[in-house]
C-alpha cells in the first residue's frame, strides 16, 4: 500500500498502528467467531469495548467524579441544539463567544428555542483572525452557560486560555482539540466533541458532562434528546453505533500507548512548531493570517503570494502524496490538519515540501 | 475462523462476502491510500459511496420521484420524537398503531410534543400476539399522520397487509424488515428504519419521505432536526457516519447480486417457514405464542414446554455455535432473528438442532 499523508480536517486520518488493529480482527473480534459490528449492543463483547472507551478516556483526560463521560449520536452539530434545550431553564438566556462559523452555528440553533445573546467576538475587521481575551468578555451573570469552540478548524484560531464565568456553567465544543492537551475538566460544565477528528472515525459524539447539569433536562423535550435520559441509560438507552466506539477505544489505547494527554499535546506542539517555524521563516512568502497568541495547534492555516500559486501548492503537495490542505471553501489559502494522529514525521515532510515550493517559487 | 451463526435482533449478523470485502479494503480504500473511514465525507471518495448507497436504495426498494431517500443518526428512537415534531402541525393530533414495545415509546415520545392518541392495538388478554386488521382500526381523519411498526422485533409480530388511511399520511418504522420485501413505496409518507437489522451495522438510519412532507418541518425546532434540513443539504448538512453508510452501500450491492427486494422475500420466506414449520411439526414441544396471520418473517419466537428446557435449549444452542436466540428479556423464550443477511442453509442447521433437542427432551 501507497499510504498518504492525509490533512483533512475530518473524517481526518488515524493511526496506522490502530487501522490495522481493527483490520486484523475485523471478521473475528476477538475469537467470538463474528465481526464487532455484528455483536449485540447489550451483549458482553460489545458492554466490554463500551467500558473501557468510558474507562480510558475518564483517565486519559483526568475527568473528576462530579463528570460523567456520554456518547450520542448527530455530532456537534445536533449539541448546538441539545445543549441550549437540557441546560437553559424557563426564561433563561445563555451566552455565545462568537469565533467563527461554528460559533454562528451553535448561537443560531440556540435562538430557535430560547433566549441567546452573543458575549464576545474574536471577530477584527470582518475577519476572525483571533479569539477574544477574557477581558473583552461581556458575561452575563445570570446566563444558563457560556458557549465558545475551543478550537476553529476554518479560521485555524484556538483558546490558550480558560473561560472564567464565575457561577455560571462553560459549555465548550472541543470537537477539534478534545484530548489533544491536558484539561482542567472541572473548569467546564459540559465538554461536546464529534470523534472524526482526535478521536475516531465520524458516527459518534463524545460528551463530558456534570453530573447535576445532566439531572436539569426538562419533562418538555423528548426523552432520546435529555441529557439525563443518556446518562441514566449509560449511553445504551437505544442502539449505540458500536463500530465507532469500538474505533474511539482503541485510538485512546494508542494515545495511552504513546503517554497520554502530556505526550499529546507535547506531539501537537512540536508539529505546529515546524509548520508556524517554516510560515514565520519564509514570511515573504507564507502568511498566517491568525495572531500569533490565538494560533491553532490543530489546524494551522496560511496563504501563499497568490491564488494560483495556492492551486500549483496543493496540485503539487498531491503529487507528492499530501492532500486534503485545501483551505475551507468560504476562506481559502492553506489549511494543514494535524490532529494527534498525525505524525510528526509526515509533518516534517510536508514542511520540507512547502520549504522548497517556495524556493522554487519565490 | 470458526463463524458462529448468530441469530441476534440487531446489531445482527452481516452477509460474510461483504465482511470480506469491506475487510480487503479497510486500510486502503480504492486505491486512495488511505482508509475510507478517514476520507473527508465532502471528497470524492465518500461522495462516490453516498450516491450508490442512495442510488440502489432507491432501485431496490422501487421509490418513485415522488418521495427521496434522507441519511440521519439517532436510530429510529430519535425518529420517535422527531416523526411527531416536523409532522405534525399546530393543533393537530396523531394516530398510533400499538402493537408493543417500540409502538409504545414511538407513542410516548410523540405525547411529549403534542397530541397522540391510540388508533388501535393488537393487544389480546394482555399480550400483543397479534398485530390488528384494517377493520379493527379507529383513525382520526384529520390526524397528521398515523404510525405503526411494520415488524416487532420483541413480539413476533409482524404486519401483511397495509394500513389505508386516505388522504392521511401513513408513517412506518421498517427497522427490522426494510427490504426484506418489495413494497409499494406510494403508500407511505415517511419510512424509517436503524440500519442494524437488515442494511448494515448500527450508526445510521434510512429515511424515505415524500417530499411535499419533508417540507413541512416547522420553523420552529432546531434546524438540525429538520426533514427539510436534511432534504436540502442531501444528508451532508453536517458530518455523517461513512463507515456505516459505506457498509449499507455494500449490503445493498449484495442484495442487488442476489435479485433485489423479491429474492429476499423468497428468501425470507424459506427461512422463516422452515422455523415454522418446525414449530407445527411440533407442537408437543414447541408452541408460537404468536397467531398464525401475523407472524414474523424476521424474528420467529416460541416456547419450549418449561423456562428449564429452554435454557438448555439456548447452551446446547451455543455449544452447537448458534448464538443470540434467547428472547428479549421482556418476554422470555426462544427468538431467531433471521434478517435479510441470515443463509438458508444456516437456519436449516438450526432446526435440524432443534428437531433434534425436541426428540432428546420428549
Amino acid at each position: 500500500m501507497n499510504r498518504v499523508i492525509n490533512f483533512s480536517a475530518g473524517p481526518a486520518t488515524l493511526p496506522l498502528p490502530v487501522l490495522e488493529y481493527a483490520h486484523d480482527e475485523f471478521l473475528d473480534h476477538e475469537g467470538t467467531g463474528m465481526s464487532l459490528i455484528e455483536h449485540s449492543h447489550r451483549g458482553p463483547a460489545y458492554a466490554k469495548v463500551h467500558a473501557e472507551a468510558k474507562a480510558l478516556f475518564r483517565e486519559l483526560l483526568n475527568i473528576p467524579d462530579t463528570h460523567e463521560v456520554l456518547f450520542m449520536q448527530g455530532g456537534a452539530t445536533a449539541q448546538f441544539a441539545l445543549a441550549p434545550m437540557n441546560l437553559r431553564g424557563p426564561g433563561q438566556s445563555a451566552d455565545y463567544i462568537m469565533t467563527g462559523a461554528w460559533s454562528d452555528k451553535a448561537l443560531a440553533e440556540a435562538k430557535i428555542t430560547g433566549d441567546a445573546r452573543e458575549a464576545g467576538t474574536g471577530k477584527v475587521d470582518g475577519n476572525y483572525t483571533r479569539v477574544p481575551t477574557q477581558a473583552e468578555l461581556d458575561l452575563d451573570p445570570n446566563a444558563a452557560f457560556v458557549h465558545y469552540t475551543t478550537n476553529n478548524t476554518i479560521m485555524g484560531t484556538e483558546f490558550h486560555h480558560y473561560i472564567d464565568a464565575g457561577d455560571v456553567p462553560v459549555v465548550a465544543d472541543m470537537s477539534s482539540d478534545i484530548l489533544s492537551r491536558p484539561i482542567d475538566v472541572s473548569r467546564f460544565g459540559l465538554i461536546y466533541a464529534g470523534a472524526q477528528k482526535n478521536l475516531g472515525p465520524s458516527g459518534i459524539t463524545v460528551l463530558v458532562i456534570r453530573k447535576d447539569l445532566a439531572e436539569r433536562s426538562p419533562d418538555s423535550i423528548p426523552k432520546i434528546f435529555r441529557y439525563s435520559t443518556i446518562l441514566n441509560g449509560d449511553s445504551l438507552q437505544n442502539t449505540i453505533p458500536t463500530f465507532p466506539v469500538y474505533m474511539v477505544r482503541n485510538v485512546l489505547r494508542w494515545i495511552q500507548d504513546l503517554g497520554g494527554a502530556e505526550a499529546m499535546e507535547a506531539r501537537n506542539r512540536e508539529k505546529a512548531g515546524m509548520i508556524y517555524g517554516m510560515i514565520d521563516d519564509n514570511s515573504d512568502f507564507f502568511r498566517c493570517p491568525v495572531e500569533r497568541e490565538s494560533r491553532s495547534l490543530m489546524n494551522p492555516v496560511f496563504r501563499l503570494p497568490t491564488e494560483q500559486l495556492e492551486k500549483d501548492f496543493i496540485a503539487e503537495a498531491a503529487h507528492a502524496g499530501m492532500v486534503g490542505i485545501k483551505g475551507h471553501r468560504s476562506v481559502g489559502g492553506i489549511r494543514t490538519s494535524i490532529y494527534n494522529s498525525m505524525e510528526p514525521s509526515d509533518v516534517s515532510r510536508f514542511v520540507e515540501f512547502a520549504k522548497s515550493f517556495a524556493r522554487g517559487n519565490a
